[in-house]
């Protein structure tokens, strides 16, 4: 039994190790997993076919359960060897496979560099680029609210404070993070990154704020109107790679190095209107997912 | 110019290097930073002394500045390389001093654990843990507002899906996380639940909680009370080991592999209740940081 990935490509992890394992012609069975099945998103349509597409037909979301230690996408299978975590899958398939040099240099010096990037990016660039997807289309989509202006523009100053971080302290001047060649800490980066340049333009107004029981009965008004927003691609304001040049010239390369045509291929789902307008959202789902969802809110 | 390591043995990161760096005999210079001088704690006494303790006099919180590409500790400097984040610290002292096998396995399934450890800890037990800190000791020391009991029960079922987890899925029968030897994983978990382990019992009552007016009233009282209740070691139902003995086993087991006394001695300022009594706050400080702290107990 050959190795086998458990991922869903609208999760950004899995993105990483998608990319990763192709760019470096990794053999491995996809086993493509509802991330959000039963979950969050609801049911949606299986993108692709193939041994190492997204596969259409059912889901391996049950098959993921029992690979993963965690219960979670990304997961690896390998024999009867099962892991969990996209760092430690990543940096298993680089040792296994052998895969050459600049992913995780074998100088002692640059290998710490990408640990110090790995590590930094769990609490600053995963902690904040995430929220933004949430914050921008996820919330008003289930809970029926409008993009609530005021945190918004919390979550976004938290990533501004991380990208200007990761310009000024670990980007710098150079072509990538640790250099001249791309190691696993600017493809960690990157899919976290687009994740986050999606957006859409903000609803509300000081008005609808200060009058909530008017919201109360324009509920099913903005929920559809907030699914006409989802399916608007970039709004005003929130493309991250707008007004920063260098880190827009990181993504090129970044794009280049592993190919464009992977590139896009591996981040069509969230960068496609049309399949992204396919998301179907169980109602109960929704119902019993919204004060969840509130409670990020507050 | 040898190794040289910043740390602040407050701060469970540096703990984990220090007692890393000791158990495995590496040479270094204990460059001791005041970790929260000026920023959240206030001035402190250094403990210790010697070249590889906690040094008494001026501190090298501006040198770990110029170390840190972070500006935080721990910081690594050897020679002219600089090095943040305690996970690329704790892997470049364990290859660069070739330290025993078992810390870091070279074989691919066991290396693989560690990591999945390294990254799964940052968001959960890592993410947890220091909240329990904040909620019980620092808040009410600097806002002179009593424990809040709901923040206090919300953060710590937080960290207890953690540690069931920690139990369930990592810690499991073994010895330790990855089998029957120690590893970095242990070791990174251990110091995040001793600072998780001190705890204060709680303070207000539902009456306070209805009478906020009373409690501006009572404002400098209940900071003084906080601060006596800051001064006892164990409160009610907040030592995490307490009713868990598969977490306490191991905690022994962990003490006893890099050895008691040097376990101790690194957690000798969180355990010491005269060390901590002598942390003196700046009224300032503490007028400009309650409002954001008073912002977590949302």
């Amino acid at each position: 039994m050959g190795l086998e990935l458990y991922l869903d490509l609208l999760s950004q992890p899995c993105r990483s190790i998608y990319i990763f394992a192709r760019s470096n012609n990794i053999p491995f069975e996809f086993k493509h997993v509802e991330l959000f099945k039963d979950s969050v998103l609801g049911k949606k349509p299986a993108a692709g076919s193939g041994a190492e597409q997204p596969r259409a037909g059912p889901s391996n979301s049950e098959g993921a359960g029992k690979v993963s230690l965690l219960k979670k996408v990304p997961a690896l299978k390998d024999g009867d060897f099962t892991l969990a975590e996209c760092t430690a899958i990543l940096l298993y398939l680089s040792r296994k496979y052998n895969t050459p040099d600049h992913w995780y240099p074998s100088d002692i010096q640059k290998r710490a560099q990408v640990d110090e990037y790995l590590s930094w990016h769990h609490a600053n660039i995963r902690a904040n680029a995430p929220k933004t997807m949430w914050i921008k289309v996820l919330i008003p989509l289930f809970t029926g609210q409008p993009l609530p202006s005021e945190k918004l523009q919390e979550v976004m100053e938290g990533l501004s404070t991380s990208l200007k971080q990761f310009e000024e302290r670990f980007l710098q001047d150079k072509a990538f993070i640790i250099g001249s060649e791309i190691s696993l800490a600017d493809l960690v980066a990157i899919v976290e990154l687009m994740q986050a340049s999606f957006c859409v333009p903000q609803t509300d107004t000081p008005d609808q704020r200060r009058f909530p029981s008017f919201l109360v009965l324009l509920y099913e008004l903005i929920f559809i109107f907030s699914l006409y927003l989802y399916l608007q691609p970039v709004g005003v304001g929130c493309d991250i790679f707008e007004d920063r040049p260098r880190l827009k010239e990181w993504r090129r390369r970044v794009e280049d190095a592993v190919g464009k045509e992977l590139f896009f291929q591996a981040h069509e789902m969230i960068l496609n209107i049309k399949e992204l307008s396919n998301i179907q959202i169980d109602p109960q789902l929704k119902e019993h997912l919204a004060p969840v969802l509130m409670k990020m809110l507050k």
